[in-house]
Formats: C-alpha cells, sequence, structure tokens
C-alpha cells in the first residue's frame, strides 16, 4: 500500500480486509488509545461542507493521540483564488503529517496526492471515490449479517438506491461490497442511475421492489440537489421529474420496506431527507443501521490513520 | 437531578445551590483541574451562533479535562435539511459523552434530551431558557452584594430591562434570582415586556427610573434586533417605534445612572449595543460587572459539566 | 520589550533578532516542545480571515504545550455590532493568557493593547503591520543567502514587488529587512506604490527589470483585490487599469525571471494569484521558497509566544 489512500478501487482485497481488521480491534478499545499518532498533526481539509466527515476523521485522530487543524472552503485561502495544489501543498509545509481532503471537484485526490509528500486521505471528492465510507459501509453489513470474523460477504446482496450517478458514496460501496464477494443492484430511474454503472461490477434494476425482495441491506442514498443544477429542497429537481414521482418510484416507504426480507437492514450515509428518499417509519425502525454507520466511520478511520498515518 | 439541564424552572433550590457552590470552588482553582472529564468528549452543537457562549463551554470541558467537536448551523448536516433529532442523535453516535444545545427554535432542548441517552445541556433555545446564563448571573449578583457564602439573595432587587419577550436569558434571570428570595422586577414597553412575564414570579414595571432606585442590580437585555421581524441595528424595529423613542424610555444613560443606588450592579448578558441600550460611561463605569459575567461563566459552566457528565 | 508587538517598527534591532535567534532555534527541535506555555490559553481573534495566519499561530501554541479557542468574523458577537474594545476584553475575560489578533481596520492592533492587560500579538491589522510576517521573510532571506548566523543583511538587496500601498506584509517587511542592513526597493505603478513609501527607507522603482536585476529575492505581493473598491480576480481593479497592464509591467513572469541573479530568491507571502502576479513556471521553480516562508512562520510564531507570553 502507497501511504495514500484515493480509492478503494486501487486497494487488493488483503489490504481492505487489515483496514478492516483494524476497525474491529478499535470498536473494542476503550475511547483514547493514545500511540499511534501521537504528536502527530493532520490537517482536515474540507473544501466542501461535510460535517459528520470532518467530525469523524477529527474524533479519529485525537482517539490515536493526534491532533488536528482544520481548512475550510469558506473564508479561506482557496476562496482568494489559490489553487488546489498551492493550498494542500501550504498545509504540509505548516508542518502536517497527513492530510484528509475533501474536494468538489473529480480528480482531487489524485492531484493532491501527486504534489504532496505527506500521506493523502481522501474524504471524498467529486462524484468519484469517498474510500472511508465504503469501508464502514462494508463493516456494518457484515457486522449486521454476522460476519464480522471474516468480512466475507458471499451470498449477500446490497442495494443501492437513487441518486447513483452522483454519488462518490456508491461507488466505494460498490468497490468495497463487490471485493468481498456480495451482489451488488443498483436501483433508480434511468437519469439518475445510468446503466453504464454496471461497468463496476454491478447490476442495474429499475424495479425497486424486486431489488427490495432480494436485498440483505438497502443504503438510501441522500438525494443531492446541490450537485444537480437547478434544484433545492423544496422545488423539483430536473432530473428526477417531480418530487411525487421520484417517491412513487424509489423511496423507502412504510409499505415499501414490506417487501424486505426479516434480516435484510437499511442503511443512509446521511444526512437523510426524510419524507423524500426514506420515509421516519423506516428511519426510526430497528432495521435502520443509520447511526451505527456514524458510530463505525470513526473505527474505520482510527484503523485507517493508524496504519497510513501511524508510527507503529 | 437528571442528566439534562434543560432550565433552571425545572430544578430544585438545592440543585441549584448546589451547582453555585461547586462554581465558587472552581473560582479557587488553578486554570486546568484535568480529571472530572479525563479523556471525555462533548459535543458543541451549535446551531445558531453565539460566539461566547460556545468557546465559554469549549474552554470549561478543556479545564476539566475533557475535549469538544463543534457542529455549527452554517454549511452543516442541518443547513442540508437534517431534522435536529437526526444531527443530535448522529453526533452522539460519533461518541460524545454530552452534547451542549444552542437552537433557534423553543422546545429544541426538550426534543433534543428525549432522543438521545447522553446528557443534553441547555446553551439557549428560542425565547425560553438559557440556565447556564441564569446561574452565572445569580452567581455575579451575589458576589457583588457579598452574598457568596449562602447565595441568598434575599432582600435584594434584581432589574432586567429592555427587550424581555424575546429573552431567554430574562427567564433563566428570573428563575435564579426568584429562587434565592431576590425580588426581580421587569421594565420595558408594554410592547417588549408583556404584563404575563409576571406569571413567572416578578414584578412588571414601565417606569425605567422607579425601578432603577429600587434595584440592587440592572441587567440591561440586548435589543436583539434578530429575533424582531423587519430591523436592523440602523433602522427602527417595528417593536419599538423609532430607536430615540427606545433610547428615551430605557437606555441605560449616564443621566439615568445617577438614579441608581451607590451600591447597585450594572449587567448586561452582552453582546451590548452601546449607544443603544446601554451608553459608554456606564458600560465602562466600576459598577458594571458585565466582564465579571464572562469569567464567573466559565466556572458555572466547568460546575455543570463535572455535576452533569463527569465521572464524580 | 512590552508583551504587546504591534509591529517590528516600534521594536529595536536586538529584540528583533532575538526573536528570529529563537526562531532558529525552534527549527531545530522537535516537532512538540511542551514548557513554555504549558496550560496557556491563547485566542485567536480573527476577524477578517487569513486562513494559514491563523492555522500557523494555532500550530505554534500547541507546539510549546498550550491551547487556543478561535472568534472569527463571520457570525461572532462583532457581527451583533459589538465594539472591537468589548470583543478582546470578553476574550480575556474568559480567561486567556494572550490574545492574537486580525482585523481589517487600521489602529486595531493599537486599540486592543490599550484595553488589555494580557499581551496583545498583531496578525495583520489594515494597511499596516503584519509583523510576524515580516519576521518570518526576514529568516527566510537570510537563510537564503546563508546569513542565519547573525541575521546582517548588508550587501543585499529586497524587492518588493506589486500592491505596495494596500500590503501590512510591504510594511513589516521594509521594517525588518532596513534594521539587518538589507536595501529594500518597492516596485510598483504610482497608483500602487505611491513615492512616499520611501519615507519608510527603501527606494521606490518603477522599472521592473531593473530592480529585478538588483534583487537578492523578489517578494511577489499578491494583488490584494478585497481591498480595492471595485473589482474582482475577473474582473480589472479600478487601480490597475486592465490586469492585462499591470501583468505588463508587473508580472514575475518566466521572461522575468531571466533577469534575475542566479542566486536570487522568489517570495509570496501566499496566497498566490498564479497567472496574475506570478506565473507557474516562477512559482514552481527550485529559487521559489514560498512554502519555506510558510514552514518557517511557524518557528517565527513560536519564538514570539514562547517570549511575550510564556513562563519564562
Amino acid at each position: 500500500m502507497t501511504r495514500d489512500l484515493i480509492g478503494l478501487a486501487g486497494l487488493d482485497t488483503d489490504q481492505i480486509r487489515r483496514l478492516l481488521v483494524d476497525a474491529r480491534a478499535m470498536a473494542a478499545r476503550p475511547p483514547m488509545w493514545r500511540g499511534p499518532l501521537d504528536d502527530m498533526l493532520i490537517g482536515l481539509v474540507f473544501l466542501e461542507d461535510s460535517t459528520r466527515t470532518r467530525v469523524s476523521f477529527e474524533i479519529a485522530a485525537q482517539r490515536l493521540g493526534g491532533w488536528t487543524i482544520e481548512l475550510s472552503g469558506r473564508g479561506s485561502s482557496v476562496a482568494k483564488g489559490e489553487s488546489l495544489a498551492d493550498t494542500v501543498r501550504t498545509i504540509e509545509a505548516l508542518g502536517v503529517d497527513a492530510i484528509v481532503l475533501r474536494a468538489r471537484q473529480d480528480g482531487a485526490a489524485e492531484e493532491a496526492a501527486g504534489v504532496l509528500e505527506c500521506p493523502l486521505i481522501n474524504a471524498g471528492a467529486g462524484t468519484q471515490e469517498h474510500p472511508t465510507q465504503g469501508l464502514l459501509d462494508a463493516y456494518v453489513f457484515a457486522e449486521a449479517h454476522g460476519r464480522l470474523d471474516t468480512f466475507d460477504l458471499s451470498g449477500l446482496t446490497y442495494a443501492i438506491v437513487g441518486d447513483v450517478d452522483h454519488s462518490r458514496v456508491a461507488r466505494s460501496d460498490i468497490a468495497a461490497m463487490t471485493r468481498f464477494g456480495a451482489r451488488v443492484i443498483c436501483v433508480g430511474p434511468e437519469s439518475m442511475c445510468h446503466a453504464s454503472i454496471a461497468d463496476l461490477g454491478c447490476v442495474v434494476e429499475r424495479d425497486f421492489e424486486r431489488a427490495l425482495q432480494a436485498a440483505d441491506a438497502v443504503q438510501m442514498l441522500r438525494m443531492q440537489f446541490e450537485r444537480h443544477e437547478e434544484a433545492g429542497p423544496t422545488g423539483a429537481s430536473p432530473l428526477i421529474g417531480s418530487l411525487a414521482d421520484y417517491r412513487a418510484g424509489y423511496a423507502l416507504t412504510a409499505d415499501r420496506v414490506k417487501h424486505m426480507k426479516p434480516s435484510a437492514a437499511v442503511m443512509h450515509p446521511g444526512p437523510a431527507n426524510r419524507g423524500l428518499e426514506i420515509d421516519d417509519f423506516v428511519a426510526d425502525s430497528p432495521r435502520a443501521l443509520i447511526r451505527r454507520q456514524v458510530t463505525c466511520g470513526v473505527w474505520v478511520r482510527m484503523a485507517v490513520l493508524a496504519q497510513l498515518v501511524g508510527k507503529g
């Protein structure tokens, strides 16, 4: 493994499994495990807002004995016209031991890693990968089906539903799940789930109910209005016709959840648009593992930081 | 006491006194008193801006050995449409040991406490309570009149002046001061200090000068333009007619301060609109305890965190 | 030395040298040198955005064992109309041991120092001084020419190019460089580099190429559109006619860099407008010390904090 984490697609199965095994070990520890990052400084460069991912990395670094500084997009040098390469090299020159990067444009993680000497961890770039999300989803899916011992997911089906084309979560989930033998179904209208996504090793399904019957977990993607061209939470996106149409086809409602196997889990990368892609009844049901994803995310990020940046 | 702090109105007198006694002990310690919150993580969820309250809690937590993460309203998951309940449960799922919440809407603290397993501390919600402000004001009022030994405020009169109806500070001050035997006078025009506030156990007075003669401390509320409908620092609020009229009736000017007893204190929860509700001459006079309120606020918040969240 | 740092112009040469000597010692230490600021709290009051300076001070404080709290302009009490004096006194009342201030208006550092009991460190105010920038630039210039032993810069020429009139960096650089015997040339059109700047002890030059031939280092100032009246990165500023005209006269292009001595350095306080005041070819060349400036900035700020705030 290089000391960068750009995407899961670029890692071999053993590398991914070692990260998950270490995450499992983090879950068993007391909150603070000083040592791996003692006195090390992690630069969190979040050029696109993402509170939960940023805080999750911040907590992960601190729990390993490290500390963090943060640069956000608003009001920063980037807003003053600085290039991405200059920004991350400046942060490196301040003396950080690694950079965690969230950016809006595709290719940002590769570009940053190409100009840095310190490790670069991709925390989501454009519509490409969000590798720690893929890892945490694999962790939660494995846990939900008693597969934490080997992380072998064979025989299981994982459905990803909604705005797949705009979703870096979808890409990292596909990379993680298929690697461990799960079958992945991507579900959505043609305008949001193009047939070409199948090239990544998954199946495309237009019929949500058929997918629900087959799935052992359903990851309900967030409708990312902010990535569409003209839309907002109150209006219709040009990509989805009308919200009513979208809900009719692809919302996980109380009615629709009845099609799921009793053992099947409901997941969501958050933040959820309740009443749009998922209903309260479902999001608050016992099969919803949404907050477990948040909790396991910290362990996964601890594992990533310890392996890529840590001293040991 | 539950491990939440929603408001002072819900606590009994002994509980409030124990917090003030502990705050007094904090004042006597060196800056850092590691132990009570060692390795504990406090989530500061400030959905409405409040720099001084947020930083005060941050300092309080660190001085007790804890650490903090922060979620603000701007650019956060809340701005992406997430519900309050989902936001605080997500922060809890990240592994925090308590949440300090500031929110714009009434009822936010109760709602959050209702869905959380960890302690919830209200740092101001809507126009309701701001309990740590009430505690720190009681502390400063007691200190100014030599009552730190018992916090008994009987025989003393505390006047709250200005935009009472929009003020959560007023509500928490009334709860705290009346509990310890002080008489509380609320002063303001009818449009901003409705007669019904007397239901909380205080007296309503329209004549500022009469109140000044009686008071042992005057808490000059900040004019909260941001809670009125159409107004700004430069224009008139529909609630107050014109700023000149308001000042004529309720500003604490150099002339008006002459009506106060020599021993009476001037307080302000900050940030002050100098030249509006309070004049420079008054705010900078020896009887002004405005910065003392800030200093004591850290001790009060240390006491709250140690009692509600600490290891005991 | 008082315990404030307002500007370099107010320090004597020995005081400045002692700071540089201490910065040199910081460079030789491991990242963390706990002790000087143990348990001390530094308030970073950044009323104007400046990510790199704020983070640099934050890292400097932590590396000396201290910790920091931050108040920014957006959404803060300042945005609610609080005066500068009240803001910094409130932060002091929270219990900080020193305040680092960045502000938009001239005179802010003096005003703040005048009302504070704790040390005040100017991190840039208006168009006046930015003393730690002057110190770090002197450090890097001395290092580039093998003068780190004495910091004597005699016989060397330092050129400052561009928007000099709006630049606090220029003022602090002039104060630092001339103190150690360097000759300083300010270069720019009359509209941005008024002849009166020579009163500070430098020479004004309109011919960039002549300055380049003489210089041992060229500090390319950032075009600060945000300080001009009507302009933006895409349009022309009224001060500079058109960007094309400005570039024709004062950009450091690949062609123009040929006029420089082989040993001469290129510096930039950042963030750079690549393609405007400096071209990629130059900014990425070995003679560019832009990131070295960032690195040395942390050491300089550690020296300042240790001397002015530290325990001795």
